[in-house]
C-alpha cells in the first residue's frame, strides 16, 4: 500500500485529519516523570533521555486510539547526544507498534549523497559491510527544500515512505524569503509547484502522493494558493493551537473532498496539564487525552462548517 | 576570544584556509578498517559506527597539523542512529583535543524553540533537571536559512561559537530557488543582505564575524557579489575538487587581505587513496595526509597569484 493510502486509511479509522507532535522540553514535563528519571539516572543526560522517552511513551499510550499520526521532533531528542537518539529511535518503534503512523520532523536538506544518508537513516535502510538495515523507520519525513530538487529527490527512493516538503512555514518570519515574489509568484508557490511536479507520479490508489508539503495553520491566505497548486499532495499543518492557529482557518488547506490536510499541536496537546493543573497530580496524563480529542472534534466541527467533512465520517 | 578570531588565527598558524570534510562514507573505508570493525563487532550498525569513528580519527591524525578546521557531516553520522551520533560526538572530541577547529554540518533549520534546542545540543549547553551540560561542542554550525531570521537567531546564543548559513549551495540544482529574482535580487543575495545584518555586531578584534555564510565553490560568479554584500563574514566554500570547483576560481571568495573564506574538500582528501591505491595497503593514511597538503598548496598558489596572500605568510 501506498504511504498516502495507509495515511487516509488511518484518517477515516479515527474520523480525525490531526497529528500529536512529540516536542519532549524537560522543563515542561510532569514532575512524577522528571522524579523518576532522577532517581534512576540522576541528573544526567542519561537521565534526561529517560525522561523524554518515557514522557513520549505515556503520550502515545494516551493518544494511539484517537489520532491517526505522532510527529516527534527530533531537535529536543538529538540535543541530548547519542542518549537522546537513542530515545528518539525508541519512540520511533513504540508509536509504530501501537499502530500510529509516524512523522520524522527533522526537515532535513542537503544534496547528494548527503541527503541519500539522511534518507536512508531516517525512512530507508543504511548500508552495512553487508546488506542492509533499518534503523528510524519512519513513515514520512520533512524535508527542507532550499537546495532545490537536488536536496528532495534522494527521500524519493523508496515507494513506501513519504515527505513533506516546507512550503510555507507557521513562523512570523517565513515571509522574510518564502514570500519574495519573481514575477508576481513568492517563492512559497514556486516550492508548492516543484512538489506538485514530483508529486503527480507518486500518487496512491486514492490519488493521493507520497510528496506533501508543509503549510502553516498561521497563514491560511497562502493555504488556500498552495492548496491549488498541489492539488494531490497531503499539506501537513503545523501551528494550531499554541502558535495561533484556528479551527475556523482550517479549511483552506483542505480539498473539497475532506482530505488532503493533517494538523498538527505539539505543546497544546502534550503539555496541556500545565494550563488545567489537575488537583490530582497523577492525571496528567488524562489531560494530554482530553487535549487530543478535543483537537480532533475541533477540527472536525470545522470541516463541517465548512462542508468538507469526508463521506461516511 | 571571538570564534572568528580563533579561526584566523589557526588560518594563520597553519598558513592555510583550507577544511577537510568528514564524510565516512562505509563502502568507501580502506578495507583495514573495515575488517577490524567486522571482527570486533560483525555487520551491524554498531560495526558500522566503530568503522566510521575510527576512520576519523586516522585523518584527523594525518591532518590535524595541515589544517585549521574539519568539517564532519553529520548525516554519515547520524544514519547509523544513537550508535552513529555517538561516533559524530566522539569525532568532534578528539577532532578538538588535536587542536583543531570543528565546523559542524548539519544545515539545521527550524523555528523558535526547535531552533533553540539543536542550538543547544550542537553549540551551546542543554539543559538538564539542574544546570546545563555540552554535548557535541561544536565551534561552528552550518545553518539553514529558509526559515528566515526565526530560524537563524536562535544560532546566535553563544558569542565564542559561529554560525555558516547557507547563502548559495554549491549543487546543480541550487539555483532553482536560489537565483529566483525579485526585483534584479536573486534569493541568494537577499540571504547573504541577512547575513550581513546579523554579522556586523558580532565582529571579533580581527574584523570577521562569527556569522558567516556558505557559497559553493561551483559559484565563483555569485560568489563576487556575496563577498560584497557580506565584508565582515567568513565564507565556508564548499565543492571543491570533485564536486568541480578548482584552484583559479576561488580568488572571489576571499577579501583583498586574503581572509574571509575557508575552502573544504571532503572525499577528494579522505578518499585519496581510492584513486592513487598505494602499493602497500598500509600507506592509506598517507594518501590523506598529502591529499590535504596539495590542497592547501594549490589555494595558497592561487591566492599568490591572485595577490590575496595575507601579510606575512
Amino acid at each position: 500500500m501506498s504511504i498516502a493510502d495507509a495515511l487516509l486509511n488511518r484518517i477515516d479509522s479515527t474520523q480525525n485529519p490531526s497529528v500529536v507532535g512529540l516536542d519532549p522540553r524537560l522543563s515542561s514535563l510532569p514532575e512524577a516523570v522528571r522524579r523518576e528519571a532522577i532517581s534512576l539516572y540522576g541528573n544526567s543526560r542519561e537521565g534526561a533521555a529517560f525522561a523524554i522517552e518515557r514522557f513520549c511513551r505515556i503520550v502515545v499510550d494516551q493518544v494511539a486510539d484517537i489520532v491517526p499520526a505522532v510527529k516527534p521532533q527530533v531537535a529536543f531528542f538529538e540535543q541530548y547526544g547519542a542518549e537522546g537518539f537513542r530515545a528518539f529511535e525508541r519512540t520511533i518503534a513504540y508509536a509504530k507498534s501501537k499502530g500510529l503512523i509516524v512523522i520524522d520532523d527533522s526537515k532535513r536538506g542537503d544534496i547528494g549523497t548527503t541527503a541519500e544518508a539522511y534518507a536512508a537513516g531516517h525512512i530507508g535502510e543504511v548500508e552495512l559491510f553487508e546488506g542492509k538495515t533499518s534503523i528510524l523507520g519512519a513513515d514520512w519525513i520533512t524535508v527542507n527544500p532550499f537546495l532545490g530538487d537536488d536536496g528532495i529527490k534522494p527521500f524519493l527512493g523508496s515507494v513506501d515512505r513519504g515527505i513533506f516538503v516546507l512550503v510555507k512555514t507557521s513562523n512570523p518570519t517565513s515571509g522574510q524569503f518564502q514570500n519574495l515574489t519573481t514575477e508576481g509568484t513568492p517563492l512559497y508557490l514556486k516550492v508548492a509547484e516543484a512538489v506538485n511536479s514530483l508529486a503527480g507520479s507518486r500518487r496512491g490508489t486514492r490519488g493521493y502522493s507520497s510528496v506533501g508539503a508543509v503549510v502553516g495553520a498561521t497563514y491560511p491566505k497562502e493555504a488556500e494558493q498552495a492548496r491549488k497548486a498541489m492539488p494531490h499532495s497531503i499539506i501537513l499543518v503545523p501551528g494550531y493551537g499554541k502558535q495561533g492557529g484556528t479551527a475556523e482557518s482550517l479549511s483552506p488547506f483542505f480539498n473539497p473532498d475532506g482530505y488532503g490536510a493533517i494538523v498538527n499541536s505539539s505543546r497544546g496537546i502534550i503539555f496541556a496539564y500545565e494550563e488545567n493543573k489537575p488537583s490530582d497530580a497523577e492525571k496528567w496524563p488524562t489531560k494530554i487525552r482530553e487535549a487530543a480529542i478535543r483537537m480532533r472534534d475541533e477540527i472536525v466541527a470545522a470541516l463541517r462548517a465548512a462542508s468538507k467533512l469526508p463521506k461516511g465520517w
